[in-house]
């Protein structure tokens, strides 16, 4: 269990080794993530919402599925590095936005909120 | 700083709360993700390189950038706990999986193959 | 009723009169056109197959379905000028491959067959 | 050279004659969409804007950028066509609304309105 932290000296390794680092403006790094993104939209393209479930708990998807989330937060988390954004940070302020753009009471059991706002 | 598992349960209360559970099929998360990783890429498609570094720290679309970075970690973290996915265990399985698959020996100073290959 | 032709000369002149022409690499318009189709992902997310299928046909939201599939079929027109990519031949020559890789007789009604490899 | 009618009705019976029509929901395609962008996406992700130029006119990924490229305006037309979405229409009502929303005088060599506002 790598924290953030860990997780982009362990890539900057990795890219600096190859000499890689020289591929990695936060451009590139933007549409790597697009294109491991859409491999993994490609995966769940044709299954109905039920079938999305079954394939992600067994099965021979399952793998393909893993290693595909993984290069997402892999390219997420090099973007960040090369990028100076500290992704925790961002995140909690993000959820705080969250919690005051979709109050509990407004929001509650309401999908055309949900669908029109979120 | 919070965990994966300490995210997922913030996210996992804040859908609750609101009763959107029914709307998180792996699916629809992973349209989700692609949705922010677009407008991820909005931001930078008429930036040179260089432009794409400077965005980053400092100036007007650093926040940007940082809001939708964190709506892609959300709905990643989100995706992996509907999705029943360990995605600190599928990291890691994936980087042991890069070391084998570009030996520094072959993919050092090679652009050709790392364009071809990564 | 444009030709695919006569649409890159009006978006040439488009961006010409503007002096955008500078913008428009083709890793660019890529990004340009990812962009839009993550807008097009993100208005059917929460939707189930059958709300997909209503809310192209009428209501608040056929309005915007119509705007992004117009902004995806802009860039994607503009690339293919910008690269000197012949659509409507590319188009046919991969109709013609999917008829071989894709044989009736083996495809029919297989769900899984589709799945896997289309 | 087809026109997008003609391109529908052939990929409508490519659909048929395979019993794949089940699958084709607007959301199904255009997660489908969004999946050949990811991969037009990657080709380009690790070249410079003057190598992606340069791809695109000859060489050994100019076979896989058009093929890339037929899938996009495939799957496009196959949505609009499942969508009931007049493509022509819609291309034409959008270049009109964007050139009252980027009127000459204002956006003429201004790379900042441009990256703002396009």
């Amino acid at each position: 269990m790598l924290s953030i932290k860990e997780l982009q000296d362990r890539l900057a390794s990795f890219a600096s080794e190859r000499d890689w680092d020289q591929f990695h403006s936060p451009k590139n790094l933007v549409m790597a993530l697009s294109g491991e993104v859409g491999e993994l939209v490609s995966i769940f393209q044709w299954m109905s919402e039920e079938e999305s479930l079954c394939a992600c708990k067994a099965g021979s998807k399952k793998k393909m599925i893993e290693e595909e989330v993984a290069d997402v937060m892999i390219y997420l988390a090099r973007f960040c590095d090369k990028a100076s954004i500290d992704l925790d940070l961002a995140v909690s302020e993000k959820i705080s936005l969250n919690e005051k753009k979709y109050p509990v009471e407004f929001a509650r059991g309401s999908s055309k909120k949900y669908t029109e706002n979120f």
